[in-house]
C-alpha cells in the first residue's frame, strides 16, 4: 500500500523532496497535499510536476490553517497510512504534532523545534509514538541533514550500548569558518576572522545575521536533540553555550556588527596562534557527555591527527564514543543543503512505508 | 508480537548477540533456537543464560542437520515472525537461505558467502525478499561489522542518488598493518613490513595464515557485496585484486611464509618511501566505481590530508561519493570484533521486529 505524504512548507527542502520522489517514480510514496503559509492543496491522486502552479494559481487551493489542512487529509488517512511532513522551522507547526499523532498521522520533519524546545512537548510526542502500533515520528534531518546520525544513535541506544560521549561539528557554517580560519596547513594563506565570516556571509553559508550562527544557539539545539535521543532530559538551560560573538557587539545592529567585527580580529588571532603553536586547531563543537552529566557548546582545540582537524569545506562530523566503540564511530559529510536534507526525509518516509507495508 | 530468533553458529558472535539480547531484556526479540555444527536445541520459551549448557549437555539437544533444525522451527513460525540468524561463515548454510525464505523465515547474517559468491544465489535471495510482504534479508554486518554501511548505501540507492564511487578500508587487519607501517607521523618509530605482520599475527588480528588477509580476497568479497548493493553484477572475476603476497611466497608453507617474509621488507620499504617522499601514505583499499565500470582492490597512496591517511588502530573507513555527496559521506570506526558485529545483527533484527509489529 502506498504511503501518502502531506507537506507543510514547500520552500527549498520541501520542493526538493517532491523532486526526488517524482524522479524516482516511487511506488511506495505519493505526495497528496502541499501547503505554504497562505494556502494549501489536497488531491485525491498523487501530485505531479505542476504542483507549484496548482498550489498557487489553481482553483482547488484553499486558505491555510493547520486545522483546515488536517481536516482535508481525512480521506487520505481513511485509505492509506499518511505522513505529515513538516518542512517549516515553525514552532506553532511543531506544537501541532501531538494533534496529528493522536489523529493517527505519522510525522517526519527536519524542523528542530519539537525536539529541542519545550521538554513537555518532546515527552508528549515520544509517548504518542512509542507504543507498538502507534504512529511513527522520524527526524533524521534535524541533525547533520541526511547523514545517518539520529538513526545510528538510536540503534546504539536501543541495542543496549552505553553512550560515553557524542561530540561533533554540527553547523556547516561554523565548520566552514573554522576550517578556513584555523588550519595547520602551512601552504594556506592566513586570513582574518572577520574576513572569513564576511566571505561565509556572501556565499550564503551564514544566517542573514551571522551572530545567529556565532552565538551557538543552533548548535545547542542539536546538542539537545542528540542528548534527548541518548536518554538525557536536556534543555536550553542545561547546555552550557560559549557564545563567540564579542560582548560589545551583541546589541549592535547587523550592519554595525559586520563593520566592527574586524576590531576583534586580534582576539581571535590570539586564540588561533595559541592553538597552532601547540600543533592544534580551533573547532566549534557540540558535546553530549552523559557520564559527567555535562553537555556543552564550546570553541575547543584538537590536534592535527584528530578527525575534526582535517575536516573540509562546510562538512559536519560526529563522533560516538560508546562502550562498544571506545575508538569512536565517526560519520562525516555535508550536513546542510536541500538535496541532502531531502534525502534524510526520504529515508525516514521509506522507513514508514516499509513498516506499514509488511 | 515478539520476533523469534533461531541461531545457526554460536561461536563468539552468536554468543555475544545472545548476551546483548538478554542484557537489554528485549521485549521485541526472543532467542528460541541455537545450533552448532553438531547439535541444536529448539525451545518453546525464550532461551536463558543457561543456553550453552542446555545445548551441549541437555537432554533436549538433537543432532544437527539444516533440514532437522528448520523442521523444528515450524511451531515458532506458526505463531511468531521468525528470523534465522546465520552466524557461521559456511557456504552450505548460505546456500540454504532460499529454502528458509520460501518457507517464510526472515534471514539475518554477518556471513559474506551468499552476498559475495555465486551471482545466481544472490539474485535468488534478492528475488525472494524483494516483494512487499516477502520475508526480509538483512546483512549489515557483512561489511564493516556494525558500522551503518550497507543500510546507508541502500538508502542512497533507494532514494535515487547516483553512486559515483564507494571507496574504503574494509579490513581491520590490513588497516592495522598499513596504519602502522606507512605513516607521515615523524615521531613514529620506523618498522619493517614483516615485523608489523608478525605483531598483527601475534595479536590475533590476522587469519591463522596472514596470506589469507594479504591476498586481498576478503576485501574483494566486501567490494562485491557493496557493488551488488549499488546495483552492479560483480563477481570474483570482475573485481581486479592486487595480491600483495610476494609471488615467491604464495606456495610456501605458512611457517616458511613467516620466516621468509623479511626477505621482502626492502620491496615494501621502497613502496613506502616513494609514497612518503610525495607526502603520501600507503593504504590497502577496496573500490566500487560504477561510473567507469571498474571495481578493484589495490595498494594505493593517499595524501596526509585525506581521511584514509589519519586512520588509527584497526578501524575501517568507507567513503560514499554520490551526486548528492560530491564531498563524500564518510563512516569510520571498528569494523571487526564480536561486540560490534553483534550490534549490527541486533539492529537488523530490530528492524524486522519493527516492520512486523506495526
Amino acid at each position: 500500500m502506498v504511503v501518502n505524504v502531506a507537506i507543510v512548507g514547500v520552500g527549498l527542502v520541501g520542493s526538493e523532496f517532491i523532486c526526488q520522489v517524482l524522479a524516482t517514480q516511487s511506488k511506495k510514496i505519493a505526495v497528496v497535499a502541499v501547503a505554504n503559509s497562505r494556502q494549501f492543496l489536497t488531491s485525491s491522486s498523487p501530485l505531479t510536476d505542476s504542483w507549484k502552479e496548482d498550489l498557487t494559481g489553481g482553483s482547488a487551493s484553499k486558505p491555510f490553517t493547520l486545522d483546515a489542512f488536517t481536516a482535508s487529509l481525512a480521506a487520505s488517512k481513511a485509505t492509506n497510512p499518511t505522513v505529515v511532513l513538516d518542512c517549516t522551522s515553525n514552532e506553532t507547526v511543531a506544537a501541532y504534532y501531538p494533534t496529528w499523532l493522536e489523529a493517527g498521522f505519522h510525522v517526519v520533519t527536519p524542523n528542530k523545534k519539537a525536539f529541542s524546545g519545550d521538554l513537555g512537548l518532546y515527552k508528549k510526542i515520544k509517548e504518542l509514538s512509542s507504543q507498538s502500533g502507534s504512529p511513527m515520528v522520524y527526524h533524521e534531518s534535524t541533525v547533520g541533514a541526511g547523514l545517518p546520525v539520529i538513526n545510528t544513535l538510536n540503534d546504539l541506544v536501543k541495542t543496549g550500548d552505553k553512550i560515553v560521549k557524542v561530540e561533533g561539528i554540527f553547523s556547516g557554517t561554523l565548520s566552514y569558518i573554522f576550517n578556513n580560519f584555523s588550519t595547520l596547513d602551512a601552504t594556506a594563506k592566513p586570513v582574518k576572522f572577520s574576513e572569513v565570516v564576511s566571505v561565509a556571509k556572501d556565499l550564503g553559508y551564514t544566517e542573514p545575521d551571522p551572530r545567529d550562527d556565532l552565538n551557538g544557539m543552533d548548535v545547542a539545539r542539536k546538542v539537545i536533540i542528540l542528548g534527548r535521543v541518548a536518554g538525557l532530559d536536556l534543555t536550553q538551560e542545561t547546555v552550557q553555550v560559549e557564545n563567540i560573538v564579542p560582548e560589545l557587539l551583541r546589541n549592535a545592529s547587523p550592519e554595525e556588527f559586520m563593520t566592527k567585527l574586524p576590531e576583534f580580529d586580534a582576539h581571535f588571532e590570539k586564540l588561533n596562534q595559541e592553538a597552532i603553536q601547540n600543533g592544534q586547531v580551533l573547532r566549534y563543537v557540540g558535546l553530549v557527555d552523559p557520564v559527567h552529566g555535562k553537555s556543552s557548546v564550546t570553541l575547543a582545540r584538537y590536534p592535527s591527527s584528530h578527525p575534526f582537524a582535517s575536516l573540509k569545506g562546510s562538512d559536519n562530523i560526529i563522533a560516538f564514543t560508546t562502550e562498544r566503540f571506545p575508538n569512536p564511530l565517526i560519520i562525516q559529510g555535508a550536513g546542510a543543503g536541500a538535496a541532502v536534507t531531502a534525502f534524510g526525509i526520504y529515508t525516514d518516509i521509506l522507513k514508514i512505508a516499509e513498516r506499514t507495508q509488511q
